[in-house]
């Protein structure tokens, strides 16, 4: 029974988010539906990533067992087919070693915030970004970022709902810069907390609109407290971009 | 009675083009909607470009004249209050110099066009880029493309409903390059004629794709001739950039 890694790439607008929920629209559903309407084989596929409601990906990576031996690029074009009109496409299908799972062997994910930081709305980036009007000082934002990377327990940036046994986690990269108009915030760990990423990004605007002083994101880190959080950024300026294996 | 200067921002996509059509969703009627309601006066606006159905721009230019003379900087903000939801943003409004024209006095009009050069289709970029399959050598079709800079007659070109006088237009960079997946098409004169863009572009991609041999474009050109032209390039790829003046 060949295992096949997928990449995908999708807007995550119009969907409950990846996981399948019932009838609701989710990634994890019209993937699901696709393999169906291409091998007849109903399955549950593995993901690397559950993103949230609302949030993209320019590189999920999820494993489907199939019956048949097909080639990579026949199940990479027959699930895009079937995936037309939807805006989920299949970058990649590559035969997976044995024992290899997409969520387990995983040991880096990485994402991406997008910030337009500009005084007028975006229009070609709808959804795409997240407007922030105040002007941002990315490298004091860079700088503060910094007290997050490595082991430690993030209880302040994780979501009430996360149901992660530890908050201990190790975060291997945390990089703000700015690129034209947008401010561009990137993160790598073996793997986030629910709602991480969006709760760091949230502090860290607080710092580069100069509302919290940069050494605060340290102190709400060593206060292990939810409280301590700055506004937690929307869903629709991040993205998964990658995951390693 | 001041006359203001606005760059503007916009998805084509929902819109029947730039130009006002009776009551047909056109970029237009929105922004001059978004006038009335926030001075009550009901104005034609001048554009640089009257961009077709689906074109984006990121640099479109339009004049509005007002009665009162406001500060640039609330006309921009109270118009792109009034254009929420909609996907057009007022990047920059400024006291237009007395006797300028957002039209006439033009010297330069940019155009980009985003190809999506993967064997997928685009997910986050469904309707942003025109999806071609087959690879393309750009390096080629940057070749091919210099046929076309100078004072030509572009019938070959030019639109059959295209309502210019002359077919004759100056084009003073063509210009095509690789940048990871996309290849990336630009285009600036002084004026162009009705879809010359999309029209050269669909063109050099035949000479992409290997189907026309470079000097395919050069003798194209000079058989001054409707019919010599490649299969036109969707409108959804192509983008108003910037005027010069």
């Amino acid at each position: 029974m060949p295992r096949y890694r997928l990449t995908l790439e999708y807007d995550g607008g119009p969907y409950r988010g990846f996981q399948a929920q019932g009838d609701l629209p989710t990634i994890q559903a019209s993937v699901e539906r696709s393999v169906k309407a291409f091998s007849g084989e109903t399955l549950r596929l593995q993901a690397a990533g559950r993103t949230d409601t609302g949030v993209h990906a320019t590189g999920q990576v999820v494993h489907i067992d199939l019956q048949k031996a097909w080639k990579p690029d026949v199940v990479r074009d027959a699930l895009n087919a079937h995936l037309v009109p939807e805006p989920i496409a299949v970058l990649e299908a590559v035969e997976a070693p044995e024992g290899w799972h997409a969520r387990f062997s995983a040991t880096t994910r990485r994402y991406l915030y997008r910030i337009l930081n500009r005084r007028s709305p975006p229009a070609l980036g709808q959804g795409r970004v997240w407007h922030v009007k105040k002007p941002l000082d990315a490298g004091l934002m860079h700088q503060a970022a910094q007290a997050l990377v490595g082991h430690h327990d993030f209880t302040t940036f994780r979501d009430l709902q996360c149901q992660a046994k530890s908050p201990m986690k190790t975060l291997d990269l945390a990089a703000v810069r700015r690129e034209g108009e947008e401010v561009l915030l990137e993160f790598a760990s073996r793997s986030f907390l629910h709602r991480q990423v969006r709760s760091m990004t949230g502090s860290l605007v607080e710092v580069g609109t100069g509302r919290w002083p940069p050494e605060r994101i340290a102190a709400a880190l060593a206060a292990a407290d939810r409280k301590a959080c700055g506004p937690v950024a929307p869903a629709h300026g991040l993205y998964l971009t990658g995951v390693e294996y």
